[in-house]
């Protein structure tokens, strides 16, 4: 049995992205198990932009990482020993893990870890993006929120993400003009060439805004909104009557002290409807959505991509290269 | 019969309030009656903060005023000579009847006036301010696209204004707890004493957010904004989850050249649905909810109050009345 468990601990509020004083590196003995406790040994974390918005000391969704605490981190494990009912030796689970090699289930958890199915085509890392958290949100803000129907065109920011990327070809799938919004040309390349998205655009270009209207000749009706400020200005100026605008993320404003603004007048002059849309308010349809998301990605119609960090010591940088738009697809630290 | 209108052409576009060269004030004959037209004097002109929006050529929810055409505004006047068949003389009439001494109503009129019942205990100018365009807004505003319950929280904005009013009445009516936010103690006194609005805050006064949070002790369920910007920014900081806003107005930016921005972080966080609402959408169920806003004017559950500017050449500058926020409840120019 493991002896020691590597821990990154917040012992700083970070300002803007995370800087070398935050996240604090440190050792500690792996303790004895207790009844109704199960051990499980970390092999993938999953990095995302809600994790800079745990850090910081502001009313949020979820109560805010306290100093000295394991940064909270979603992962994919193994169960190296247990006196857990739930959970058995080998078993492959999938929870909130903390930034760390170890850590422990017990009975009393809010969210209890789930156990992954064994499911043909599927590799343990789809767990993390296609059916993992960030397949989730795709699919029921997009499709309970947002509501797409056959013909309509649909806009989703940071369309190269683990979300965004989910969204688009679940649009397709909907029958949707699908336009996607990314930060490089090499994902513009990715989401338009292997994704099937009917355009891509790359908000760095100087006249993205008028590829923008080029791309959505009919206007747009739903707008899956992952990034906040001066690109969702730009979708919402584009809106149709009656749009629809799912806010998922507002990742441009989550390294600021000042949040991204905008003008709510076109919500005024479109009757659009906006509704805020957090994951965890869906989770007794997890093994729905779960078992279309498998059926697509087995039927070939969901592709997903990884960038993967190796080791657990790399963590917090992988945090950054999120907010620096470093990655394609899902964002993982393998440890 | 009349020979002369006075007529108030738009003929610059305003940047901010309405100078002496927005409007211009010019007479024309009163044209002959051709078959299917009928004449109507204008008794009121309703003074709407729409109006400005009307002034300004951006996209909106009607076309805006032409240059050169009569200044578009709502009012209440009487058929003086008819041939057309859904009208007679001595009917009182509402609807589209332009800054102007007359208005000839053809058959072919997208919004047709509608011609005012007699209904006991309701004055003409009723038909302008609770079972006016600003009643019927508040109506369907609150109740179809706030959905307040018993028990809730409602704030609005304006709320010393035509359509504020209203919903802090109808709020009252359905069993909230009804906070409103006006300009001025004055105002703030009448709907505090006189309409029984649970809190009333200046928002002039320095410490009005701290009285907002002392007001709203369990927080926000339902925002009716008329007024966007800083004001709505600190209602959305006071949301309840799944709260809901209601964006009727905005008229903090009606007058400026970039519209009163604010964060959507609290959109996403506490998951509200934000809706815009225009009007013009329930046109087919105004008998409905003119019936309602009757009752419960006769059942004195609905108060109202005016005020009133004297002779059609001051009504540009009783446009600017609204922006200032001179004017509390309806703001009515009597020809």
């Amino acid at each position: 049995m493991p002896t020691t468990n590597h821990q990154w601990k917040l012992v700083n509020r970070p300002k803007d992205l995370i800087t070398s004083d935050v996240l604090e590196f440190s050792e500690s003995p792996v303790p004895a198990l207790a009844d109704g406790q199960a051990l499980a040994r970390i092999k993938y974390l999953s990095i995302d932009p809600t994790m800079r918005m745990w850090m910081a000391d502001v009313p949020q969704y979820m109560p805010p990482v306290q100093l000295g605490e394991v940064m909270r981190c979603l992962g994919l494990a193994e169960v190296i020993e247990s006196r857990h009912p739930g959970y058995k030796k080998g078993d492959k689970i999938s929870g909130f893990a903390g930034m760390q090699d170890y850590f422990i289930v017990s009975t009393d958890e809010k969210y209890p870890p789930q156990k992954l199915p064994s499911i043909p085509f599927l590799s343990d890392i789809n767990f993390l993006n296609l059916l993992g958290i960030t397949g989730l949100t795709a699919y029921f803000g997009l499709l309970e929120v947002g509501k797409p129907q056959s013909g309509e065109t649909l806009v989703v920011s940071a369309a190269a993400g683990a979300t965004g990327s989910v969204v688009g070809q679940l649009g397709k799938i909907h029958g949707c003009r699908v336009v996607g919004i990314a930060g490089s040309d090499e994902k513009c390349k990715w989401i338009k060439d292997d994704l099937g998205f009917d355009a891509a655009i790359n908000y760095k270009h100087p006249d993205w805004k008028a590829q923008l209207d080029s791309a959505t000749p009919k206007g747009v009706d739903v707008n899956f909104e992952n990034v906040g400020g001066e690109v969702m200005q730009a979708v919402l100026d584009r809106m149709n009557l009656h749009g629809r605008v799912v806010i998922c993320g507002l990742i441009s404003g989550y390294t600021k002290q000042d949040p991204g603004l905008a003008s709510f007048a076109q919500v005024l002059i479109k009757r659009l409807r906006v509704e805020g849309f957090i994951i965890l308010d869906y989770g007794s349809r997890f093994m729905e959505a779960g078992q279309k998301l498998a059926m697509w990605k087995m039927a070939g119609k969901l592709k997903s991509r990884e960038t993967i960090v190796k080791g657990l010591e790399k963590a917090p940088e992988a945090i950054n290269m999120l907010f620096r738009g470093d990655n394609i697809g899902k964002l993982i630290v393998e440890l």
